[in-house]
């Protein structure tokens, strides 16, 4: 059994019976030419104007106005991870913070303190938001630009994050240990679609156009129960046969506790299919390293997994991604 | 006269008679000891708890509640200015943008783009949250924290901004520039509250409790049209004078194109009153170097001053602001 | 027996018996009063002007040429890690190396490639000069100042390695394995001045007025072949009763391939009295993390372990000390 | 007349008359056809090995002992400017400086004081070294590896500032303004063989095989006097037509107060003919932006002005180059 057990209360909701499922594994294992198969079959290229917004063209004002409408107890939940500068198996970049002025290098009054932030943010440790540069399948870019031509030392040409602005949508927390009774999906758990269509129904919330899917594997419970490990190497997440139905429901946006891909990867010399698949074929940005824990509870409080989810990341020209602080509005 | 003149179309509206108003100025200069009253005058210590969140706590549910329901055609306007890693008379600890990956790092596939972000924020290049830890008057954090005992080379013990979390309420935007008539404020222009209440009336957007204030002057109108100057001597904004109908109002949030303090400063040996009143005096954070332009015109359009505004900072612990996005929907 | 035994062959020399000695270790522990007493009779304040170079200002030009007398087989020696910027047990700050420009940022021809460097050098991973800034005892730097006064935000505005300058001078390589016919000296193995009188013995090297002790413990020998470890914890180094006989002698500087002090401290409440007592007390500055792998095999080759030294930190205006890369020329 | 006029005693010396000399310009025009067969000239591609060290392997240990051998008064002389955190014409890039422990974020006794250092130091701001990766012409790096191939975000693999190690070798100042009984040579000033032969002349030095050339311009004596300018438009420096003697001569080093080309370039389409034929023809590292007023003090009260010259780069894997303190020793 891949699964933390709960040994703590958790809501009442029809549990899955794990003993009728498939071992959940990383399986089945898909060849290149089959990965390149469903790449094909979910790619968007050429729908949208601007291209480098990818998926988020999607949201129209009037999604805006219903994820604005979803806002009921107006509770706020922030979902970034505190920003990290020790090292660890999961962040081999760590962050930097230094204070630069203790009030006593510019002159008082008032004293001003303040400091400096930096961060090779991609990894595991940040929260951040992947635009669409930040991955190339074959060479292409989303929309068949050549990554070479596109991105350089001096930043990306398409698909810079401040291509995208900001988002912000209805948002859908499939919280898979509430919906499997666990406190967390072992790492390797893998998710197909049927996973994501049981936890639809068990938490009442249904994916659909435009909407943002925030995916919880509960990676930070097991994290702060039994310490952290390399996340690169061994992570619950979605095979990337569950990311057709993402591409049928028109998702803008994919969002996780971990990154969305399944590690080992079930794919063979692809060590990301996921991101492969949603960023460069689907040109849906990926938010990684989200903490669901608090939106965990105050979905489970509120009996109701959609929110209305904002997004805004740094407007970094050419950059490939943000360091990011996503807020769910309950 | 010290506005930049109109000469292309604004929409129109009433227009008060400069010259029937005192010339726009520095004026009246206070002495220490009247900002020293001031300072008392508007101080909220021992309001709230927690005591870090300051004025941020005025913020409820119902105001969250009501701040979404201001969202009306759906449109989703982003506030930060493009990271700047340009020196500049106004830029002058540049943002660092380094690309630390272009697909020849790490293994492929898919490859990936990685990029690295830093910046010093806090000064005028930057869009960013002042937390409360980032101001002391006569040595005294808000709520009267010594700063020498709770800020140090390892953070801030008192008024990080991870203790801020996110906030979601009513933003209105004192657009004085459209109130006017004008293109923007000359630097140097300086604002009182009978300049508030009048751009209140003629904008046809009330300031009330928890809401979030944003001033714009015009400033990056006018830095596009006649080049960067340095705004940290020369700027439009808020006497100290404006300070007491804010607090009256109980605004959560302080934002603006500038810093919301006019200089050079109307006070003798104080170089940021505003800074001082809002964010030490009062618990109320800052936003500095918004970009208001794009927000001008949106409300201009849609005849309305008032909108949902969401600012997530990064979650920095012992962290002193933090560079952000913040997002208007109207 | 705390020394990697040598399996390999080493240089023929007299050995001593390990077995005639008290065992090597941490002790004898010193209480806290024993210490002040130590630090009180080695100190040097007051002795020199300028007081920020302190016992630099031992080498005079004689000096200079005499070490310069000391280049026979012009064998050059360069003395610094590689930059390592991945983490480790003895890396928890890792070095930044961005490449910022790949031929594609500014215009070509030539087509130039750029790198940006970063450290927060202090540490076990980088080697590294500390400035008499770096070290205050009873909050005191050397000289007597008050640290609190004189090192803040804005750097040190005494003792910064700006005030140093650059060092040529005769240096010293006591290296312990050799002498000792190990491979390395283990975590945790104390040298006394007895030891540093047998290593002097054995390799024919003498310690006199304004030379640099190098002294190697073999540690990157042992981290080579046996894996990094936390050094901060467990390093070979002096006992503080070692540094009354460097004091004696003279020396204008300490370096060492740990940071000389051993760990565990042999000081209650005193982690790093070798630090104190050279850099706070004696003006000493420290060379830390030294390579001295190469240069114990030029030296034993040589068979003569004294040779010109040069040191030249980064010019830093208000710097605790500087990445350097200390060359011995033979 | 492009020099600035001594108006303080220089020392005595036979000056050139400027009159007679042909103006100094940025004469004659070269044509890309006529640069090319120039670098061709001048190439030693397959000379050596390691091909990484180029020209630096002209130095062997001979050369080393005749080098300490020059060391006579013992005055050591740093080479390194003051690193420079400020941004300004000359320094685009400014290098950062942040204290990150003031003796409060480890535990005491001692107190440690710690910094951190960052610079992206190619430029004219920041004295350092650049290694052989640093330049490439028509594509190529010295030795005729394709640039795209061995240099990517993850460093060079050929070139490598690591590749260098260390230099002991005999420097030679050629300063011309002191030849020319000038305090400073004005931007654009442009040098020809035969005014470094004149100055050799004049200042009783020589070069000769494995020497370190080091060019003074004064331009910190005008920095210093006039204020900072954008020394990547006007500079003085070297003709590409003055190559071809230090070729002859077998130089192992080419250093300059500036970055050893004059600007504007006379050759059309490249901007720093000095740098492609130095470094990627000839595999001769260039020291740029080295603080040679003290020296020149030295070499004229000296009346010698040849000496030992070190130059010890961080040991940088991949690294293009590195901030140096070079150290001459009269």
């Amino acid at each position: 059994m891949s699964t933390g057990q709960a040994d703590a209360p958790l809501p009442p909701r029809p549990l899955p019976d794990p003993a009728a499922d498939d071992p959940p594994g990383h399986g089945p294992l898909l060849s290149r030419a089959e990965f390149d198969g469903l790449f094909d079959s979910v790619r968007t290229w050429g729908r949208w104007t601007p291209a480098g917004r990818g998926a988020w063209n999607r949201v129209t004002p009037d999604h805006v106005r219903r994820a604005a409408a979803l806002v009921r107890s107006g509770r706020t939940v922030p979902l970034g991870l505190p920003w990290d500068t020790r090292p660890g198996p999961d962040n081999g970049r760590p962050a930097l913070h230094h204070m630069t002025d203790l009030g006593d290098v510019e002159p008082a009054e008032p004293a001003t303190h303040k400091d400096f932030l930096a961060a090779d943010y991609h990894g595991k440790a940040v929260t951040h938001l992947d635009a669409l540069s930040h991955v190339a399948y074959r060479g292409e870019l989303y929309g068949g630009t050549p990554a070479r031509d596109a991105v350089g030392a001096g930043g990306a040409r398409f698909g810079s994050v401040a291509d995208l602005g900001a988002l912000f949508t209805r948002g859908v927390l499939l919280d898979l240990p509430a919906a499997l009774g666990v406190h967390w999906l072992e790492p390797g758990h893998t998710l197909h679609a049927r996973d994501l269509l049981d936890a639809e129904r068990l938490l009442g919330a249904t994916l659909d156009e435009g909407c943002a899917l925030l995916l919880r594997t509960g990676r930070f419970r097991r994290r702060g129960e039994t310490g952290p490990w390399d996340s690169g190497t061994a992570s619950a997440g979605l095979h990337p046969d569950a990311v057709p139905l993402l591409a049928e429901r028109g998702i803008s946006l994919l969002g996780a506790d971990g990154d969305s891909d399944v590690r080992p990867s079930p794919v063979a010399g692809v060590h990301s299919p996921v991101h492969a698949l949603a960023v460069a074929a689907m040109g849906v940005p990926l938010l990684d390293n989200l903490d669901l824990e608090q939106l965990s509870t105050a979905c489970a409080e509120a009996q109701r997994y959609e929110f209305a989810l904002v997004v805004a990341p740094l407007m970094v020209p050419g950059g490939t991604g943000s360091p990011v602080c996503p807020v769910a509005v309950l």
